[in-house]
């Protein structure tokens, strides 16, 4: 069953992969099925190089067991089912541990919006969901991941800010299909980077200038009226 | 209409992702035909893995309207025909949201001429446009991003300094032609990661030296008398 | 002998560099046959471009002898015979000068453990083995060290924290096979990576926001009512 | 004349791009022919994707004239003849734009050793040559770039040196031939990054453990006795 949708978002997984979001077995995306009311998702600790469109699992969002599928689903499946049951706009749902991003979420800070960027892709800073209690880990830790993280969104459209980070752990992107939500991963990866320089930058560290003869030096030489450099006029 | 000038304007386009400065369907380059007074941009928000050279869409510089195409043109092509306009010796214009030179733009800072490499490509620091009020925004954004450039170039060559940043967005570069424009934009960012990287060397964190032991033995086993590292002589 | 195998440390050899974790001839990977009592072995400086399955040489667990080959075993061979000797559990092991790992072990720090990515490889922090005494690198420097970790190692189980830091040198990694160590090898990367930039935002900087008005206006172009990027619903 | 020599004078240049060393038209290398006097060098200002074996041209070491080739020699010819001219043991040189050595060379400090992958290659700290004075630059820049280069390794032996920062400009590296020089370029520019890296790291800034709670979870699910996650034993 759901064979358009498995090949969908089997790329939507082996994308995390080319996009540089993922090694190993790291990481999984999901799609959702309106008709059916079921997911397909990503199996548990395979790794990327041995993915076949037809290892993709088919989970119920209503009970949340197997439908189809030889292999078991990934460990963080119940976190895709509350998401998936709390925002009904969702269509595709990825989870990751992409470094830039993982490490504002190991450092349990939410992303500021800091430029043009950002704002093209989350509404406000990306929010952090907060960390889990023993209790809530012991019980059940991906369920528990999930409803942190809506009780975070209470208010917020989750397709105004189609992304969240984990305390301690790492992002989870979604949007209106899985490719989407892989889209918003990648967009949320270089977010992160961009804002992570520009905090480094903005601490307006000094270093000493060129001395102004060889600067001007190298433009001549290249660009200047008497340039040497190159093989002249093309 | 300009087949020719759509062929280059692609690949110019195809670059900015082989070179790393854009993922998704973020940035855009463009080229001007002087005979014809258009210039030929990347249609809006299309992915880079699905653009076409018919895709590109043929813009009237003097009136702004799409002179061929199926698609809209890039929702930043106000901001390309003011620097046309303004700069009758640009040929190719690109803008992108690469990381490095971003984030620099995100600090609002200028990028200082800490090198050679800065100064075979940009005569100066690379300067700040400043950001726009909010009636600038809401009155014609993109065409006022393009102002507060030529604003910021004023006694300035644009040729001497081929690239901008707009405090709180990202770079604009340019050059004789599009691809002219590209080089400048794959400068800009190395030059933007190495004055990065410069200022927070010159900080002058102290480390904790090898022992000599450990560093003599290392070098004298690979290069000493006895090496043992490797196959022997070849 | 030993063909199977020679082919599966050629592979695991050749995923160091696949994996970023080695350049030039820097880096080696190993794994232990149990049956034959002997470990295949990458050869001393044969760059990663020029290797062959018929190149790893087969060493005696028992007496340090080659077995097979017609080159010289890795200079780290006595530290991996150390290593295979004390932790019967280990069935490969690689040995990287990967940078992230590397510059923890040169500034002589452990990694600890600031997220869920490093539980789900590492059982507490990655620990450092101290550096050698000038008396021990005389001796037999690549011996001593694979005891240094050893000692290091004193009521740890191995295979609960597959890899080890040597102080001012660099990571060891390892596991059930020899790709099994690379995988741990990558996993140990990219938790440094995650360390350092963890490390860096938890000191929370200042940046300024992008001023709301701009923020709105991106977000509103792509996401609102009125948005005109893009080609409008596909 | 000296075909062997292009095509392997070739390949180093292409190798500079490859290790990613050297984007657009920067950075070359060069290789000295013992018998004819001569060197092989990299034309100026053409870029990677254009050059080809028969660009290479053939210029005397004694008076530096072009024997052979329709192109010009790079601009940094003069300084290569420098340097072939003082260190007779030098095969082959080449002179890179990376990003990592470059920053060292634009902060003016020598790089440290840190490590053994830095004593692995290059004998005590990589020195930094000073900067030229104007009188210098305007007599002969590129002459005086490798006369500022000898007079720093006074008392040094360049081949256990095999690297040098010339302040405010880059690196040059060099070996027994073109194709060594390029290793050292590419050990160079890791072990700048390792170097930065490092020191970094040993400011030990601090940051919040992951509670003990969440580590024990994710380790258990993945390796303790009642793991889930993943297929089970293969």
């Amino acid at each position: 069953m759901l064979e358009d949708l498995k090949k969908k978002v089997y790329y939507a997984n082996m994308r995390l992969r080319e996009e540089g979001l993922a090694v190993l077995t790291w990481g999984n995306a999901s799609g959702r099925d309106a008709e059916t009311g079921c997911m397909v998702i990503k199996p548990s600790g395979v790794p990327y190089g041995l993915l076949k469109p037809r290892d993709l699992v088919v989970v119920d969002l209503a009970d949340g067991r197997v439908r189809e599928g030889r292999l078991k689903p990934s460990s963080d499946t119940p976190t895709h089912l509350e998401l998936y049951r709390a925002f009904p706009s969702l269509g595709g749902i990825v989870h990751t541990h992409s470094p830039e991003a993982t490490a504002w979420a190991q450092a349990g800070r939410e992303i500021p919006c800091y430029g043009t960027t950002h704002a093209d892709h989350f509404h406000g800073a990306v929010p952090v969901a907060r960390a889990l209690t023993a209790e809530e880990v012991e019980a059940a830790y991906e369920r528990n991941t999930g409803k942190a993280i809506v009780e975070r969104f209470a208010g917020l459209d989750p397709m105004h800010c189609p992304a969240v980070l984990a305390a301690g752990h790492g992002p989870f992107a979604w949007g209106a299909d899985a490719m989407q939500a892989v889209d918003n991963a990648v967009a949320l990866e270089t977010v992160a980077r961009m804002a992570r320089l520009t905090e480094g930058l903005a601490a307006r560290k000094a270093a000493p200038l060129l001395p102004a003869h060889v600067a001007e030096k190298h433009f001549a030489r290249k660009h200047g009226p008497n340039a040497y450099y190159g093989q002249g006029k093309r």
